[in-house]
């Protein structure tokens, strides 16, 4: 046995964690659910390693002001540089490459999968996480990003919500780049920095409203702290134009689109932009997809800096309360859009591609705090305890039965006397405990213990001898009889 | 567009690969078959993450020859040292240490993921491949390791695998003590030599026979090549002695033990494992777990170090030929055993543990092998041809109907012409085919195509004749009876 000074610390590193038990059963009943609405729409799972060579990642980081942070990387035996993942579509990306000469396009994959960052963790923020991506390679047709925007909603109603309580929110880089054309940003390298200034003043519509964002536009903005922060140096002129353009998300697709139209007419790339949303309003109208599910809205910005064409946002828009009472609004749970240039830079040719990804613990936990994870389906498995080595082999016997008629059970195994035992059934969150002491295999009966039933009596009792009154919580059955009688419990525990 | 000097190689690092389709769905379908068993012998799905501190993983790996290579690692941004896991045991251990103090004992808990081994890759031998653990933490009980023996048996039945295709392998590192030290093997450092060279002696019994064994035992074995192993060093008498211990596998357990126990008579570590194994086979027997199933099997040794009792191997028996006929034998697809020490480098306490893990792609490939695996559910979506610009909108229409009715399909959304709208279909191994044309819209009919019915007719056909009568192939129906005629295509593909 080691001493005590040459223990290891059992610890994890900062920014990752454990997942057991319900909040996993969530997870994985949500990601079931999901793919059951990914295959119906045709899409093929695909599994690519965690581990790829850097270059082949390349520098399409999430964020785009530190490229080549925030990944975990390492040389191979051979000197290459090899690294994590940091998303599911540079990956997907180098495989279309790799097998580009004997793949059939379009090719519709969705991947389930950890990604890593190697970031400054924070709260809710993670260095590794899973992602659900769905993506159509090799598809120029606005019908691919359509279907994408029917996918997002399709998806949050399979797992629970109602129309109503998300929107998936749909624009055009084409359409932004045509209004920052029309207000004189140049393209390219010479227009970079007031681009992106004024990408991230629309991005901020939600939190700072029309005035901030008019502010972030011109001059510069000082908020309640005195921090100041640099405009994108608009005349107020173009900053108009932009915040009219943010504000053509009124009434319907239609209506949005004709407002950008006007906007943006002078922009052949924002002329070829709003002609594509109008694709889009048609193949959303024709599925019946309308506004309450996929709106237009021109604020949507997207960081990712390879998205080429339509951009996508799933937002839920419900409001839930915390343990304090403070309002929780979960926000974006996934978005995408179209990147028409990931794949050129390994085959030198233009594969138009289009998807979308949902962050899954983001919206499972939102699903939590609305109520809509099936607990009842956590619930632990039923617990036979173990009086003594005699016994043990009729518990063995008696959970064999359980197992037999699909009931989840297991013999308690473990050293603790009968309070003990129960401590553990709590503990898993089981639903019953089966108990058949020396007492009552002399009678050749078996005591089955409702400790759902059981645990609102502790709490809803009013009296002693209420409390005492277990007649409905416990029961001697005929050994015989066990499997019908826990059946039985188990269907009126979830009834 | 880059230049193509500039282009980037799409590549994957050695040792990793891609999966996609049919081989997926077969892991993915197999995977759903064994969660249900485990679930129901009450194991909680646990996740850990992929990346630990190194010293939290330990030396404890599957190569006691070269502890600490084959570990994936890195340093964090604080100098610590970080790896991928290499195996789901180690992570575990960890995590009960570090949760010790509030979680509930035995933790039975199951674990899918993914593990890394930074190797040279050879055939089948994978860096990143995936491992499926089922481990009770804190029992000392026999019970648990039978339970084991049984767990792995009933995961093999319901992968489909019937008795006598498969054999659950059970010995116990203990009685292997007792024989090493009843031939006078130190225990300890002073023995080390000697014992791993007697161990592995014995771990080649399938492969070189009871001589190949003796002289590895004895003074060593020159192969065909001429290539010369050194030998363990015995005495005749003390190999004499080893060789009957390895034969004592024939008839029933308690024959077994009775000649186990008489070999390890003078041995307390060996008498102990005997009684242990003798606990099992009383477990086993109530259960139902002939030797058809169960055997116990002196010559299974297992190669991590950090064994100390009961030690289980699942074989698979049977045998299939590969495309140029030779036999092939999967072997092992799985093992365990009992690991009292593991988490004790943490807490200073000895927490008994005990668990078997599952080879997946190993075992997925076996069952493809043998024709187990379900293939017709790993076919593509329906695929419905988009002729045009106007057939597009239809075409959407027919596939949100065919969605709506559970039916996977989607609309062909690439630039090619009918040829490659086929070639698609057939690539993705889509069942059925539907075609809206303008000669078919003006009549109001739907082209339906059973693709799988085609496929075949093309190589029974005997004459062109025969191969044009396309009447039970192709079908036209009216518009209104797509998902119905599709849905009766379908079921009399699967029928």
């Amino acid at each position: 046995m080691p001493n005590a000074s040459d223990l290891l610390n059992a610890r994890l590193p900062r920014g990752f964690s454990d997942h057991r038990g319900a909040e996993l059963h969530i997870v994985r009943t949500m990601i079931e659910k999901l793919r059951v609405v990914y295959e119906r729409y045709g899409f093929e799972l695909l599994e690519t390693p965690s581990i790829e060579y850097a270059d082949s990642l390349g520098k399409f980081l999430p964020d785009q002001d530190r490229p080549n942070e925030g990944v975990f990387s390492f040389k191979d035996d051979d000197g290459q540089w090899l690294c994590l993942r940091y998303d599911l579509t540079a990956p997907l990306a180098r495989y279309v490459a790799e097998n580009f000469d004997t793949m059939s396009l379009p090719f519709r994959r969705y991947q389930i999968g950890q990604v890593f960052r190697n970031e400054k963790p924070g709260a809710g923020r993670y260095r590794e996480f899973t992602q659900f991506d769905a993506d159509a390679v090799g598809t120029a047709s606005m019908a691919a990003d359509a279907e994408f925007c029917m996918l997002a909603a399709d998806a949050m109603a399979v797992v629970g919500l109602k129309t109503g309580e998300f929107i998936v929110k749909v624009n055009n880089r084409k359409v932004l780049n045509g209004i920052l054309e029309t207000i004189g940003v140049p393209s390219g390298a010479a227009g970079e920095a007031t681009r992106v200034a004024v990408l991230r003043a629309m991005d901020k519509l939600d939190r700072l409203g029309r005035e901030g964002v008019r502010q972030l536009l011109g001059k510069g903005r000082r908020d309640e702290s005195g921090d100041f922060t640099p405009g994108a140096g608009l005349s107020p002129a173009a900053a108009d134009r932009v915040l009219a353009f943010l504000a053509a998300t009124g009434g319907g697709r239609g209506a949005t689109c004709d407002v950008l139209a006007a906007l943006v007419e002078d922009s052949a790339v924002g002329r070829e932009g709003v002609a594509e949303l109008r694709e889009i309003d048609v193949l959303l109208a024709e599925g019946g997809f309308d506004i309450d599910r996929v709106r237009f809205d021109p604020s949507v910005v997207r960081g990712l800096a390879y998205y080429t064409g339509p951009v996508f946002e799933a937002e839920l828009t419900f409001e839930v309360r915390d343990e304090r009472d403070n309002p929780v609004n979960f926000g974006s749970v996934g978005g995408g859009g179209r990147y028409d240039d990931l794949v050129e830079r390994f085959k030198g040719v233009s594969v138009p591609a289009t998807g979308v990804s949902l962050g899954i613990s983001r919206l499972a936990a939102a699903l939590s705090a609305k109520g809509l994870a099936d607990v009842a389906q956590a619930r632990g498995p039923v617990v036979v305890a173990a009086m003594d080595k005699a016994g043990l082999i009729s518990a063995q016997a008696i959970v064999r039965e359980l197992r037999n008629a699909g009931i989840s059970s297991e013999v308690y195994l473990g050293s603790g006397k009968l309070g003990a035992q129960f401590k553990y059934a709590d503990r898993r969150g089981s639903p019953i405990a089966v108990i058949e002491g020396g007492d009552e295999r002399a009678k050749g009966v078996v005591k089955i213990k409702d400790l759902v039933r059981g645990a609102q009596r502790a709490k809803t009792a009013t009296s002693r001898e209420e409390w005492r009154n277990r007649e409905d919580v416990e029961i001697d059955v005929p050994r015989a009889a066990v499997v019908e009688n826990v059946r039985k419990i188990l269907s009126r525990q979830s009834g």
